[in-house]
């Protein structure tokens, strides 16, 4: 392990963290919020000081797949800590842990909450609050790679790119990975904008329109009220906030070949298709389902229902209906929506579509290789073959996945909350979506669970957004006992 | 596709059903039950008539894989039908939907039952649904193998053997097929005298012992009592019911080992060790949650800790105790230890300890992997490296395991039974285990589902004892296509 490449990482993260705050202090000066703003400006004092000074380490070498996964998920706690402590410091979240909490839920783009009245924020904690979804989303590391002239003497730091971004193959959009970077961020930063203007001209305060940009954008579901999105009765906002959401959801480099004109390529994107499918089709069957819940106004059902899946499949957790109350059916359809979740290379989380297909493809290639064992049965994806690694990275990450949740469950279900909700609660953690059902459904929240809880929570929210690897290979020996042979 | 030689088989497979029905009826005689003789008398005649039609079917060819799958698939479903009936002709069960889950649950060794009070039934009836599970939980075509000379002309039928044992990979005890199921036959009849030895000096009924040691051995766990074993309040029989689930959760491989002598080699299994390590671990866990439920007698929960893990791990299903009472945390352990099931090549269900040992191993591998991506890190168990296609093969289970389990519960969830019957009802037929949570819990039953649930979960015990692939081949068109390949 190469330790000062780590440190001066660790530096960028937190100076970088120190600059995002500084327009939340702004936002809490501007509304005269004495406590936030006390607050704040240690901890930006401390980011940019500590920042600065780690960002300075002298390294030499490249960044490692063991240095990526390291950086990243040790960026990500660091980062996490730090930015728990304004809620801390200004009192508005009593205990750290809970504080610890939120804050994951932030960076990670969960949206599960603790706050039993969430409108008893500051604007500047609000700001905040919700901005972390928007650097979650995209990833501090890419943004990272995206402004700083990093590349020099250590070279293509690429790993860092593979450790952060979602889904089982990363997809460079350009050779250079600077480059993708900064058209990742161009794209998202320029879908953001176009969101909060439709917002504003839909007639949400501007203060609404952006934090909910910040949360849809990073398909974080962080809201401002008590009663989410069902706050803006308004049918346009609340449909602009689906799309948008949907939108937030698809893999970035369909946009990039949207952009390029590569419009036959886009479309043909077989995650794409089915990523659209799956909402569709969800959507359409939810709507029906619950139907007989809206007498006389069918329209309305469809739209909660486009809402609702648009919202659990991109694992935003912005509400409008309160779907707990929802039929077995649907709710159980949304439990399985929340595991699918969005498209790789999104801000979504959950398994990703990607890797459901090729799930699915291995299992038909399989038992094509079965009848006919002599004949070999490659599995494809967008014409291309999908070679042996990627396949068995891809099963290997599912059994992970299965094995983090059955222990995540195990761990929680000694709080004794229900089945429903430890179940709920864990897939809602783990696959970054926010609210459950039952006791931590959209009504509800996080409160009451047990530290215990609320700390194997905080790291499944981790898992899934760094997608297990990093945060396993954190704890394990082998990444550090590597040091030894280095040295 | 061979029809001829499909048809042959079942010939057969009706043929030694109508055999295996003559004892059932002949208890039915002894205790004067004119119903269920009247019930028995036609099913056996058309069983022995038609099966000795079509088994004299002239085929040539060997079996191969597809001829394999669909023999064994079709088999089944076949022999289901006819175990059916009588209960349907004796009107003990008026409707056919549930005679048939009764039978299938039978088979399958699951043990899941529609009746709303087991005491209804008739001695015959009784002895019947419980050979069911001696039958079903070594397999019928194994059964084939060992006693008739089918050798002949269409060469060594591996690929049967394959379709019905359950595992990974199929572990041929000697080079012949036939030598390999009846060592495994002797093994089990063995065992289950044993058992029914040890039941009768413990002051057990004859025929209490005889249909309890046939449930304990298929690992299914029909109970002739309402209140299953907890019928019988001595210890000393409940811990031989408990150490027998047990033993016939083990890899019969095993057993073969240790007669052979090969002592260290046997107690070497790797899975053998996991298997009794998670169920010793899961004992202690359990028993140590549920303490405060015995105030004063901790051995009395450590015993119904022990009744309990045994048969739900070996999935066959049998109570003592009403473990749906006991804490969340228990629960979701027990629903766990459901899907782990028992050992390969044992009469038990699951997933099998040996695969989760496998992904296991597979996620090892490939962390190692990516951390040093130029190095081989094969997999290995008992010393042997795990070929690539037995890897794929297991990932393709645990995806296919997965799909159905989530598609089986949504259509099941349309019953609105609520989230932890609907899971835990799907888990218990799926892994052919009997009981769930809630309404299908140990003093519960499955007869309030709808008819669609039931064929469902009918299907879902097929796919669980047959391992999904057989029945999936069944669904399949490109089986059957196949057929104007070879004309």
């Amino acid at each position: 392990m190469n330790y000062r490449i780590v440190g001066k990482y660790m530096g960028y993260i937190l100076f970088v963290e120190g600059l995002f705050m500084i327009p939340a202090l702004l936002v809490a000066m501007g509304y005269h919020e004495p406590d936030t703003i006390a607050a704040f400006i240690p901890v930006i004092l401390v980011c940019l000081a500590l920042g600065g000074i780690l960002a300075r380490t002298r390294s030499r070498g490249s960044i490692g797949m063991g240095e990526g996964f390291v950086i990243c998920s040790l960026g990500w706690i660091v980062m996490s800590l730090f930015g728990a402590l304004p809620f801390f410091l200004s009192r508005r979240i009593p205990r750290f842990i809970d504080c610890w909490f939120e804050t994951v839920s932030g960076f990670t783009t969960t949206g599960s909450s603790i706050l039993t009245n969430v409108e008893g924020l500051t604007y500047g904690l609000f700001y905040w609050r919700s901005f972390t979804h928007w650097i979650g989303g995209m990833g501090v590391l890419v943004f990272l790679l995206a402004v700083v002239p990093l590349a020099k003497g250590n070279g293509e730091p690429f790993n860092l790119m593979r450790a952060e971004s979602p889904g089982p193959a990363v997809g460079k959009l350009t050779p250079r990975i600077s480059v993708t970077a900064r058209i990742t961020y161009a794209i998202y930063f320029g879908l953001t904008v176009l969101e909060f203007v439709l917002l504003m001209a839909g007639g949400m305060p501007w203060f609404d329109s952006l934090v909910n940009s910040f949360a849809t954008a990073g398909t974080g579901g962080f809201a401002i009220w008590n009663n989410s999105i069902g706050h803006y009765p308004s049918q346009y906002l609340q449909m602009t906030i689906a799309v948008f959401m949907a939108l937030f959801g698809v893999n970035f480099s369909v946009y990039y070949m949207l952009l390029m004109k590569q419009f036959k390529d886009a479309f043909a994107n077989e995650e794409f298709r089915a990523y659209w499918a799956i909402m569709i089709g969800a959507t359409v069957i939810i709507g029906i389902n619950i139907m007989p819940m809206y007498p006389g106004d069918i329209g309305q059902g469809f739209r909660d229902s486009f809402f609702t899946v648009s919202s659990i499949m991109t694992t935003t957790g912005f509400g409008t209906a309160d779907f707990d109350k929802w039929p077995d059916f649907s709710r159980y359809l949304l439990l399985i929506i929340m595991c699918i979740g969005a498209s790789a290379g999104s801000t979504g989380g959950g398994m990703k579509v990607s890797r459901l297909l090729l799930m699915f493809k291995h299992l038909r290639s399989q038992m094509r290789q079965m009848l006919h064992p002599r004949k070999i049965s490659p599995v494809r994806m967008d014409g291309r073959i999908v070679e042996d690694t990627v396949m068995f990275g891809t099963t290997a990450y599912m059994a992970a996945y299965a094995m983090i949740c059955v222990i995540s469950m195990l761990i929680v279900s000694l709080d004794g909350k229900g089945l429903v909700t430890t179940i709920s609660a864990v897939i809602a953690t783990f696959n970054n979506i926010g609210p459950g059902l039952d006791i931590v459904g959209t009504t509800g929240n996080f409160s009451s669970f047990s530290d215990i809880s609320k700390f194997v929570m905080s790291i499944d929210m981790l898992f899934g957004r760094l997608e297990i690897f990093p945060i396993l290979f954190l704890l394990s020996p082998s990444v550090w006992r590597r040091r030894a042979l280095k040295k």
